[in-house]
């Protein structure tokens, strides 16, 4: 048993559970290695105290449960039949009457929360493995990160095919094709996140994504980008200066961008709050004149999914811990004018941290 | 108002209900014009019988709101806020104390379910609105068909880029990167799902996805793909063979696939039963002798999603009706032997269908 299963497997026995039914497709394969988003299919992963783990897939996906290298049960269910009842009959031969159940509440939509509830009427539902997997995926192992070594290699390539296809007229969204077809030229088929190109004032817009909007020589043009390394993913962004010099404007919220990232990056070290590592950067850059413009957190937790803890913000007094994971992505958007943001995703080390991306933050043109 | 929030708000009244939550993120742009995927922040349309609706939705995605033009009241939160909280204030606002809720069941998490139960303890949940959105997306507009018309356009060009690529020795996977890229480049940012390309015996799995196998002439490859045209979704597969003859065997199955999709497609009519649609091509291949080696069902409904309602499969009585959109996809795959699939999605019209994509379905060498 892997030692994140092993992990759930003892705090299921410890919350004193009978069961515990994981839900979410991501988190499945983190206990499993078996990957499938089963759409309006239905999987679960079911957890005992002290018996072996149930995998319950869709029956098309059994092959691929045996190819994963999945080795406890694994039962299927066919289309025409009804997977709570199935999942019932699997669970009692298990366990005859689960009475205390974990659920994925972040996860588990309220229909199948009632089919389980159909099967099992006596049952109630004390504990929230959403909060359990969440704590556990805070920490990488090493695997884990050497996984997410390789997708933040695969990133510094994407943002060097990107830097190559710029050329006065180009689309922000074609800019992003050649960026797309060249990972997947190498065979990653999947970025971790639709990939953004923004130029000029278009970056200003810090939730915005490509447009028709042809770039021009003298501006800003941002690149957010990561790819899916095996389930592990990457994030990361530059802006350069494209064709020439930019504003006066432009390069200075460029410097600022850049003094609050490489400051804080170099501030990170376990046992510092997250939330004080956010002010690191914050500080920076509302005393430069430009807080109301940095309108995000500092930075998000990162690995089987782009979005995860620890939440790099005011508020979260959470300490950083050697095997974190997070971005570290200031950025200043002036309306009208132009946007900046510049983003290495880290993982903590004994004494520091080190960034999965390594293409230059200098100040570049192209 | 749109036709489609009008009847929702139509139902909600019928229902009785106080208050309809939609929490799924295509639902509400089905209903307000207004998409975004919030990922772990909170999106909500709210609609009350005899109020306005009110959209609810992260503070920095209120922009965006206003310029996908929706008319009506939006509120936002900002990130350090407790959105339901916020949520129940808003509401209280317009209805003091709403009692009999209706929500969607196939989507809301339940850690959602237990924050609104928190904001309004005497609130009930009578009404699923899944199953009301979903009777809704059953029968498409003109509209909707005019957007997926032209899906189903950028669906054969990628076709076109799909057969272009293809030379001995290329893998999967580079062919898939030439479709996109090509789709990329004219402006189509989202495929509808991850394109699929398998060449000879990896046809044979129907839940595959594109390998790093090198294509070789003599073989048939499939082809499955599909674009996402401003939220309405194409979905097409077609088999060629490439540089020369393929085998008897694939041949044949070609052949056999073929006639059954071209028999079920010209068979659909108002009326006739999603079952019997299945069947008139199911029996074509089981007669042929590969009843065995079709193992899925005829095909699914498609629209703002690729997979929704009706189903055509074995056990589904409903009766075809004019606006309905789904796919026609017989499939026989023999492992280790070889693959075919052949698939248009139509709508129903007054006399028959009409399907979305036209790139010939004869038997093809490239």
């Amino acid at each position: 048993m892997n030692q994140h299963l092993q992990e759930l497997q003892a705090w299921v026995a410890k919350q004193g559970l009978d069961v515990a039914y994981v839900s979410n497709f991501t988190n499945i394969n983190y206990y499993t290695g078996f990957f499938s988003d089963p759409e309006e299919r239905i999987t679960g992963l079911f957890v005992f105290p002290d018996h072996d783990p149930l995998l319950f897939v869709p029956a098309l996906s059994l092959e691929a449960v045996k190819k994963a290298g999945w080795p406890y049960a694994a039962a299927g269910y066919l289309d025409h039949e009804d997977p709570f009842a199935r999942i019932g009959d699997e669970i009692r031969q298990i366990t005859p009457q689960p009475r205390l159940w974990g659920i994925e509440k972040d996860d588990l939509a309220v229909y199948k929360f009632e089919a389980i509830t159909r099967q099992f009427p006596q049952a109630s539902f004390p504990a929230d493995v959403s909060r359990f997997v969440e704590g556990q995926k805070l920490i990488k192992t090493p695997e884990e990160i050497a996984q997410m070594v390789t997708a933040g290699q695969q990133a510094d390539r994407a943002f060097a095919a990107g830097f190559k296809a710029l050329r006065a007229g180009i689309t922000e969204q074609a800019v992003v094709a050649e960026i797309e077809y060249a990972m997947m030229k190498e065979g990653v088929m999947n970025m971790s996140f639709d990939t953004i190109v923004q130029a000029g004032v278009d970056a200003a817009d810090p939730h915005g994504g490509p447009e028709g909007t042809q770039i021009q020589p003298g501006e800003l043009v941002l690149f957010d980008l990561g790819t899916d390394n095996h389930g592990y993913m990457s994030d990361a962004t530059r802006t350069v200066a494209f064709g020439g010099e930019v504003s006066a404007k432009a390069k200075e919220i460029y410097d600022v961008c850049l003094e609050a990232q490489l400051t804080a990056q170099a501030a990170v070290r376990p046992g510092l709050q997250a939330s004080a590592l956010d002010k690191i950067a914050r500080d920076i850059i509302t005393k430069a004149g430009y807080g109301e413009y940095f309108n995000h957190r500092l930075g998000h937790g990162i690995g089987m999914s782009t979005h995860e803890f620890p939440s790099i913000m005011a508020g979260n007094d959470m300490e950083l811990q050697p095997g974190m994971c997070f971005s570290i992505e200031p950025g200043i958007y002036i309306p009208g004018v132009a946007g900046v943001r510049i983003e290495d995703c880290v993982h903590v080390t004994a004494t520091g941290c080190e960034p999965f991306t390594h293409t230059s933050k200098a100040y570049t043109t192209i």
